[in-house]
């Protein structure tokens, strides 16, 4: 492959990060299993969701898109590398995700039944139903959508899909019945919403530092957030309200270890980039 | 998902085209298991192929890219659309192709085994070591580029990749050996190549009318093709040369119908848009 190209990938995988869903298929994979081992399973597919969440990032910053110039507190990959090679870039990792599953499914890390359930899970939580879906709702609503159920469609979408797919690809590593995964779903859905309406709190009252971007973004470009529609300490008593169920999931679950997940939750709360 | 999106999608998909992908995996289906029956099975896989060669034509046209305002006769995704939805309409078509294999493998209209394989195949010949990294290294070599052997890289992973993935994905579908493969595959290169340089031609002696777009872009964009490097009749001579060897390599494959896939080589060479 062309050195730009590889470069132009690894310069957005490489640009640090939170590792928000990587941590969580890995600890997904513990909590239902009891076992450590349980990470060498999980490795390629903790890599793959990070590699769709970055081609999305980088997709979502071009010019047509969000028009973001800085991401992590570097410039965004447009900006060093050109439009056309920050597309490519993007649907090469984008494709790259489904090569590192199939490839543990094949070689036996996965058994190669949960390895085709999760491409199946990922192309549709990452796609046109799922966080594509998402971000597409984002872009038309941006003049004039206001409604709370609408806000909560884009959400539910574009965040907490990805954060399913990951707490339930790797629940179905670990071994996870089928309530279990339903219950890891839920987990999922509630700390994705509560992870995008902290991350609006922080555009208006974090530190531009600690975030590594500019705030008050959203309202620079009228963007409808959770703060600006039920204002921020009811959003704030939201997001406390989300952790609470996504952890009454997880213990209702009965898992072997859970206590990663349920650190994983409260640390979306508390955190301040 | 917002009906916006699905209606790009559509869009796209529903322009036409001769939809040579999609006829190639049946076509190897049916050659190596010799019943129609094959069909059933490969259309799903036959689908998903489609969606990834649609959202590539639809990303190689923004203005980032190839900057094409018409293709297949109508205007391009993006200039009905907008930029924007055009990205998101690629991406989703792409994931979506996933979407297709895996449930062709969990439903068992395809086998487990074959899906996981089709996945990974698919995943490496669309990816960076594939089709993006073959309009990677178009994009980059545009300004200077010059050799046979660049020109060749460029055209085996743009074009052949996916013609590649296709015949060979049938021919898995169909329970192909590896030397089966092989063939398929060898099929694939020789005829993808000879596909891209009659379309160089094309562009140079067509029919604007019967080709649904301009002739003459590659001269105005200053693009090196084959009948610009090796001049326009050893082009119609390297073209005649690989569909002779395409079809050597399936009638050596012994495959009990061979006919569909020697059809599509000789049409490939008579075709006039």
């Amino acid at each position: 492959m062309p050195g730009r190209l590889r470069e132009a990938m690894l310069y957005s995988l490489e640009a640090g990060g939170k590792r928000l869903r990587p941590a969580l298929v890995l600890s997904a994979a513990e909590a239902v299993s009891g076992q450590k081992s349980a990470f060498d399973a999980a490795l390629p597919v903790g890599c793959a969701v990070e590699y769709i969440h970055t081609y999305s990032l980088i997709h979502d910053d071009l010019p047509a898109m969000d028009n973001d110039d800085f991401r992590r507190g570097k410039p965004t990959n447009h900006k060093v590398f050109g439009e056309a090679m920050a597309i490519l870039a993007g649907d090469a990792l984008l494709t790259h995700a489904f090569h590192l599953i199939a490839r543990a499914g094949r070689s036996g890390t996965v058994c190669a039944e949960a390895a085709l359930a999760i491409v199946e899970d990922l192309s549709r939580l990452a796609g046109a139903p799922g966080m594509v879906g998402g971000q597409a709702a984002d872009m038309l609503g941006e003049q004039g959508m206001t409604s709370i159920g609408e806000l909560e469609y884009i959400h539910l979408h574009k965040t907490s899909d990805l954060i399913v797919f990951s707490v339930t690809a790797g629940g179905r590593i670990g071994g996870a019945s089928a309530v279990q995964l339903e219950l890891l779903a839920k987990y999922g859905r509630n700390i994705g919403l509560a992870f995008q309406i902290q991350d609006d709190i922080l555009d208006l009252i974090g530190d531009e530092m600690k975030l590594g971007k500019k705030t008050n973004s959203d309202v620079q470009q009228n963007k409808v957030t959770y703060p600006y529609l039920i204002g921020i300490e009811a959003s704030m008593a939201q997001v406390e309200r989300l952790t609470q169920e996504a952890k009454s999931a997880v213990l209702e679950a009965g898992f072997a270890k859970p206590d990663r997940l349920l650190e994983i939750a409260d640390y979306l709360v508390r955190r301040d980039h």
